[in-house]
């Protein structure tokens, strides 16, 4: 996003801007890229980390109380300098001393190991752990230092912040060091700013065993299902474990995966033979990342009264992530869903008569509405309808026709369960809330009114749209004034045949078709409508 | 990563795996799949949100005390099911009810919609605010619902855990849904799982207004540096705004933007004319994410008593993250870095004799070292030491020959300006460290050890890896043992032949050479060594 050279000075700016103030950095910009706790009081054991860029939020979002008193920041993928290291130490340490953290890369240890010897000399009591924490390649006689340095900095941090000498700080460091082991994948490699990415990993790839400066992994393997490659990293872990150890699981994204992706590594992890081992776990998120890699590592560190005290102690920076017990997905009972409930039959002949009247016509009209919405939508206005007609049709026996709450209920749970795309959900709402409305209020047009004011909630249309809206509304409006369904049947023509000129649809499948097609045609929507209650009128006068 | 059908419930169960147990789910996958509380009591009024997945964390990740109490999940941009959201409403309402919050699209409308209905139609008290907080299209009919309907959670998961009525929390709900206001920009498209990526977005342009779902952007923009890019996105948020509004920002990542990038975002918006309403900042974090789509959105809540109240209200998930206040980034003064400890120049005759021969030495001997280099290296050994010795020799007069202990500091201090690359910087530490020991114990042989130890330490390499170890350490090993310069000499000799059948490398640049190369030939630095000492021995004989 950024190929200026201010990539590494921005990023870390963003970083104090997003602090709440607990955060500031040394002014001396660009060479040296140094940030500190603002409440530093160097009464204790300072810590320093850092290393290349590319790996935020490592180091500067660890920075804060139980954590890093400082991050030093070099160029993306690039050691920071001897002096940087220098500043970040002179600024932070007093009496009680200083322990650095260093990943183990040959730069970073010679500039760090360097930038001690010159702060001894200036008579400061300095001392270093290097950690090499990736396990990809057996025997390496320099192994890399990644995720796993970060619970060097929590462990570490938790003794500075205790109060602890240097040595029992450096002590706690060195046994996290020791015991920390990690494991990487990618399924991408990284692009640097303002570089082309290469396209090393071919997309039926994955790189296993791979730190986190862009550089080859130990062996290339298939992709495979998120299970299969998960294992893969497992495995190696789990060899390196006693059957009684108990550990905390870092689960890191190298900064390219989607949250959703993360997610299913730890599904996976769940599942592997590793997971009987794992008491805590940190993640998943974005912790030591490898710029936009697409990959994950995994750490693991055995537990011990004394790391395990470590680990939980409170600490307060950006990135930190509380280690949390982990748990196999638990379940509980779902509730059993009733297609509708319960409800007895029940006859009111003048009911039955109009509802028989409805559903033929709509049955009758199906086509005619079909050819109607042909030209403004997608042809099957009529269809719905018509099936919609059937299925109310096919159950008038077993329906409460004596008790219009219970009918507009039930009249809604058959239309939400025809599938009749968003007019049936639409409508189904419109009964199920004017029944829910006539159990409040006796009134049948206020009930109506109700069912129409949550199918525009929902549907989200109003008058004036082209929608069945514009004949509902204003027939509903004519029966809520006292009129009857004389009056509701002429307001909906009305409100019908003005469709015809809505040149413009802000709703509804029409919103997508052209204003020329829809001049002249009325909303089959409002059409049915309109012609539902001319017909209904019509039987009962 | 994951093509297979379960993506979204293996994404679900990993989160669960983290959650620390705090949350559970419904036993009705595939279908259902509804994520919530553990230690839920129907108490409280219940909140529910959810809607197509994909937007990972969104929404199981806001489930937890003074936030959501269920989330559930449709399949990858699709809405859930009616009957799914019915389960999560039956699952986890009480006698105080229920608010159920919907993120503007027509799908998630309906279906959350209808099971309403239906759970009003089981009695049940239900309440719905729809959150559009989409500002990308002027006068949108139906803004679209992006990353504030985090915001809402929030403020109605803050009413809710402080015991309100479902009234009171749907009030607040609503204020914020009215008040709320986002923007996207995205570098890329995102990739839906078993689809090959639509590669819409060209690599120099940028999408501006877009939605979470991978539609297409309101307006295309030329990519540009990340401070133009963003101010494009503030610029709507601040037409928005009265000069006295303070607000919270959230901000967003889409889900494939490294943390890096976001953080340059964040610098960006601090820079913009917005950071000056700013009063508190959520993120930069992937919160509401569309896959692995790279870009970020900007939300803007203007913030009064109230909501201000309720977003600093203690809450606990796996990813709501604290608001914390906006600061500008803050700079303290970097130390003051001195070339050198300042030094009072001394004299020693033989002191004095014994550095001229070495210089002179390595001068001499510089083109030939850089020949045996072009053999097993990059053939600049023999001129970085000559260029060593030059420094020494033209800076005699200005060391403290007659203190050993601050010489050997002062040699360490010239060789850490020269730039010698590893070796330089080895040889620094080496003297330096040799300086600091002999402070402690006034044995030169001991000191010479410590100083080796401390170069080991940081460079990596052990006797028999082929480097300038193999002859310092059997000399400095004779020193300690009592021998003079000429056994020391002899000893180093020894070792720098030695390595003539070293035929591999393990540490330095000659660990890049093939074997068959190396085969005969000493390595250059231990040859360099072993001349120096045997021309001191015969100096000093």
């Amino acid at each position: 996003m950024n190929a200026r050279a201010s990539v590494v000075t921005d990023a870390l700016d963003g970083m104090l801007a997003a602090s709440g103030g607990r955060l500031v950095r040394l002014d001396a910009y660009p060479d040296i890229r140094v940030v500190l706790r603002a409440d530093w009081d160097r009464s204790r054991v300072a810590l320093i980390s850092g290393g290349g860029a590319g790996h935020e939020p490592a180091h500067a979002g660890f920075v804060g109380e139980g954590l890093l008193t400082a991050a030093v920041s070099g160029e993306v993928f690039t050691s920071p300098t001897v002096d940087a290291v220098l500043s970040a130490i002179i600024a932070v340490t007093g009496e009680a001393g200083c322990l650095l953290i260093v990943k183990n890369y040959t730069g970073d240890r010679l500039n760090f190991g360097l930038a001690a010897e010159k702060a001894r000399a200036l008579g400061l009591k300095i001392e270093v752990v290097i950690v090499g924490d990736d396990i990809s390649i057996d025997n390496a006689p320099q192994p890399r230092g990644i995720a796993g340095t970060l619970l060097v900095h929590k462990l570490a941090g938790a003794a500075a912040a205790a109060g602890l000498p240097l040595a029992a700080v450096k002590a706690r460091a060195d046994d996290a060091a020791t015991h920390v082991r990690s494991l990487g994948l990618s399924l991408t490699s990284c692009a640097m700013p303002g570089v082309e990415r290469e396209e090393r990993i071919a997309p039926n790839e994955v790189e296993l065993g791979l730190g986190i400066h862009g550089e080859r992994g130990s062996r290339v393997i298939e992709f495979a299902e998120a299970d299969h490659l998960v294992a893969q990293v497992a495995a190696p872990l789990l060899e390196r474990l006693s059957p009684a150890d108990r550990i905390v699981l870092v689960v890191n994204s190298l900064g390219g995966t989607p949250p959703i992706e993360m997610s299913i590594v730890m599904a996976a992890v769940a599942r592997t033979e590793l997971a009987a081992h794992v008491e805590m776990v940190i993640g998943p998120a974005e912790m030591m990342t490898s710029l936009d890699m697409r990959g994950f590592s995994l750490t693991a560190l055995v537990l011990d009264e004394e790391r395990r005290a470590g680990l939980l102690a409170p600490s307060e920076s950006a990135a930190w992530l509380s280690a949390v017990r982990f748990v196999q997905p638990h379940t509980i009972s779902a509730p059993e869903l009733h297609d509708a409930p319960s409800i007895s039959p029940s006859d009111d002949p003048a009911v039955r008569r109009l509802l028989a009247a409805a559903t033929a016509l709509l049955k009758q009209t199906g086509p005619e509405l079909d050819a109607l919405d042909a030209k403004v939508g997608d042809g099957d206005a009529g269809s719905t309808f018509a099936k919609i007609a059937d299925a109310i049709a096919a159950q008038v026996d077993r329906l409460p026709l004596g008790d219009q709450a219970a009918l507009m209920t039930a009249l809604g749970h058959i239309l939400s369960r025809i599938g009749g795309g968003s007019s049936g959900v639409l409508l189904a709402i419109f009964f199920m809330a004017a029944g829910a409305g006539l159990k409040q209020d006796p009134s049948f047009p206020s009930a109506l009114r109700a069912g129409l004011k949550r199918m525009q909630d929902y549907g989200g249309a109003r008058r004036g749209d082209r929608t069945m809206i514009d004949a509902l509304e204003p027939a509903i409006d004519e029966l809520v004034a006292g009129g009857g369904l004389r009056e509701a049947a002429r307001a909906a023509r009305q409100g019908a045949d003005k469709t015809r000129s809505m040149i413009k649809a802000r709703a509804g499948r029409s919103s997508y078709v052209p204003s020329a097609s829809l001049s002249g045609v009325p909303d089959p929507g409002a059409e049915a409508v309109a012609r539902v209650l001319e017909r209904l009128s019509a039987v009962s006068g």
